[in-house]
């Protein structure tokens, strides 16, 4: 722990990124009488409107990043794809959490998949491949269906290929770029979850309940919470995210999407990614719980206690994507649901451009 | 109804008052898409860290007002001695909401107890006082103890003194500044509430479940929802809340202080104090509704509809006065406890620096 911690109410945080989960944690720190400078890269960056200082300038700009490690008491990142020479700049100045480290794992299918399985804990089978020869000895031992997946910058379904009976192997090695790649056995789930959890600095843990999740071409549509799921495998998939958390020596919110797999009659869980950030399945945390998912990370980051990840209702979650927020009208107009829009001035086919929560009494 | 309402994600909302009543409504637009420029004069002004655009200015500065105006969709004020002439100059260029004719009322306690109780509601006595000479005379009919309240700039217990028997009457006029000022009956309470409502601009209302509220030296210190009284209570409270509103053509958030009071056996209610804007004892909605306060009166400004006022927990709010804003780590650490610091720069006696509210299951 730097000797900086536990920051003070008023220091500033430092986050890379500047979209709706940057947004939404800017919000939660000020809540707490806390001030985030927010540094994003040109583009449409909703976490500048609700932000005590803004930098706009590239991950590459190391001056810049310099300015903005020294103005702030911690950074953090909200996005999984900073540039990890991006944020060592950044470590070099200013305690960062999570650390540089995470995001080397995370940001490489190939690392992320091998660190999860050297723990003992379940992923789906995978083979590295960096060329169709290689694919097609994959596809031999992996079998089909299978999944193909770029190793690098993947995220909401992109740089991905499903290569099923009859599909062809090279065409789908082009489709994501040719670049170096995993084949992934493809799982029939009996459910997708995530486990939305938070480490501190002096190494607590706390995990909210575990959501359901529905993709649709990739991309989150719905959370429901409580997943219908027995407490021991609550508990399975919590120790799982508590045991990677630690390992990786995490501070912070990390979310861990699982699948819930039926085995010769019993559930098993597999991993499927981690997200080093807040996550759009922990959303719902802002309207059912007292300690939002985003009000959790920043508590971590700035060395104070976690916060009770207690849940008062139940909740669904859901999306709005694209022209999907032209909803907003009627969606006002439902009762116990609260709307979150994410300020973003231009709407493009598959951008999250909100969400919103339905809220049923708890059990 | 102004042709630019409802307001479109996106839209500028224009708060004047800097304050964290400001700073929450802000916090509280941003997560529905809504930007917010606020206008304070110099000091401190937690507000300013949160908002898209912020303007420090003289209230009587015409030429900051008219660029203010000009530059949001609509505009309202987060405290009630914004001068009037302000509010007409920013009215005059657009939409504000509440009205001018509001502050004209709230801002001038004969005003505001004279306009409630012709409309049927009951006040405490009270009798205009001008000088000594009309003290002597309104003692004689109102009785001791009684409480001298100036006309004007009142608030947390500013511009009062109590005369109880024995007391010198010129001593209590001249504390209070011999400015003019009422002459009030003491209310024997049984407690103090306040109906924290809304009215829409098509003139629906909601109101949130109502608090009983515990204050010292005159400053709120608590706020326990749902107060202790009977459901005929709850609706005849409503209802002169309701009233009151409707008679003010009122758009957005209003908290009106009521005195229960016991009167040959029955319960009776007495209207202590309009407040035209987001009220210290609505708090707690942030932490234990879907719709907070400050969310539902950016709605009724901004001509959307009002959200459900339902509450899922009981809740207890305190406020945070001056240096109980060093129990900051010790609240962080509870459970089921949500801290809301306000990010003020300067710590003083007396002054509001956050506010934690505990929440309970609901009934």
């Amino acid at each position: 722990m730097s000797p900086e911690m536990p920051l003070k109410p008023g220091a500033v945080i430092g986050i890379l990124g500047g979209g709706q989960l940057g947004r939404m944690l800017a919000l939660a720190a000020a809540r707490l009488g806390l001030r985030c400078h927010i540094y994003a890269p040109k583009g449409d960056t909703p976490a500048f409107e609700v932000a005590h200082q803004a930098t706009e300038a590239a991950y590459e700009d190391g001056e810049a990043l310099a300015a903005f490690a020294r103005s702030v008491a911690v950074a953090t990142y909200e996005f999984e794809n900073v540039p990890v020479e991006a944020a060592k700049a950044v470590a070099a100045l200013t305690p960062l959490a999570p650390g540089a480290n995470v995001l080397e794992v995370s940001q490489d299918r190939l690392l992320e998949k091998s660190f999860v399985r050297d723990r003992g804990i379940g992923v789906p089978d995978f083979l590295a491949v960096s060329s169709t020869e290689e694919l097609d000895v994959a596809l031999k031992r992996i079998g089909r269906p299978a999944i193909l997946k770029s190793r690098r910058l993947g995220y909401d379904g992109k740089g991905q290929a499903m290569i099923a009976a009859g599909d062809d192997p090279r065409q789908a090695f082009q489709s994501i770029g040719g670049v170096p790649a995993i084949l992934e056995a493809f799982v029939p789930f009996l459910a997708e979850i995530s486990v939305i959890a938070a480490r501190s600095r002096d190494g607590s843990f706390a995990a909210y309940d575990i959501p359901q999740n529905h993709h649709r071409g990739g991309i989150l549509r719905r959370s429901v919470v409580p997943a219908p799921i027995d407490g021991r495998t609550v508990e399975a998939a919590s120790a799982m995210a508590m045991r990677l958390m630690a390992e990786l020596d995490y501070v912070g919110v990390m979310a861990t999407e699982m699948f819930l797999v039926d085995e010769q009659g019993g559930e098993r869980l597999l991993v499927n990614e981690i997200a080093p950030r807040v996550h759009n399945s922990g959303h719902w945390t802002i309207d059912a719980c007292s300690i939002s998912q985003f009000e959790q990370h920043i508590r971590a980051i700035a060395g104070w206690p976690l916060g009770d990840p207690v849940r008062h209702s139940d909740a669904v979650m859901e999306n709005l994507i694209g022209e999907e927020i032209d909803r907003w009208p009627a969606l006002l107009a439902e009762s116990r649901l609260a709307l979150h829009l994410y300020g973003k001035s231009a709407t493009r086919p598959g951008r999250k451009m909100g969400h919103f929560t339905r809220l049923m009494p708890g059990d």
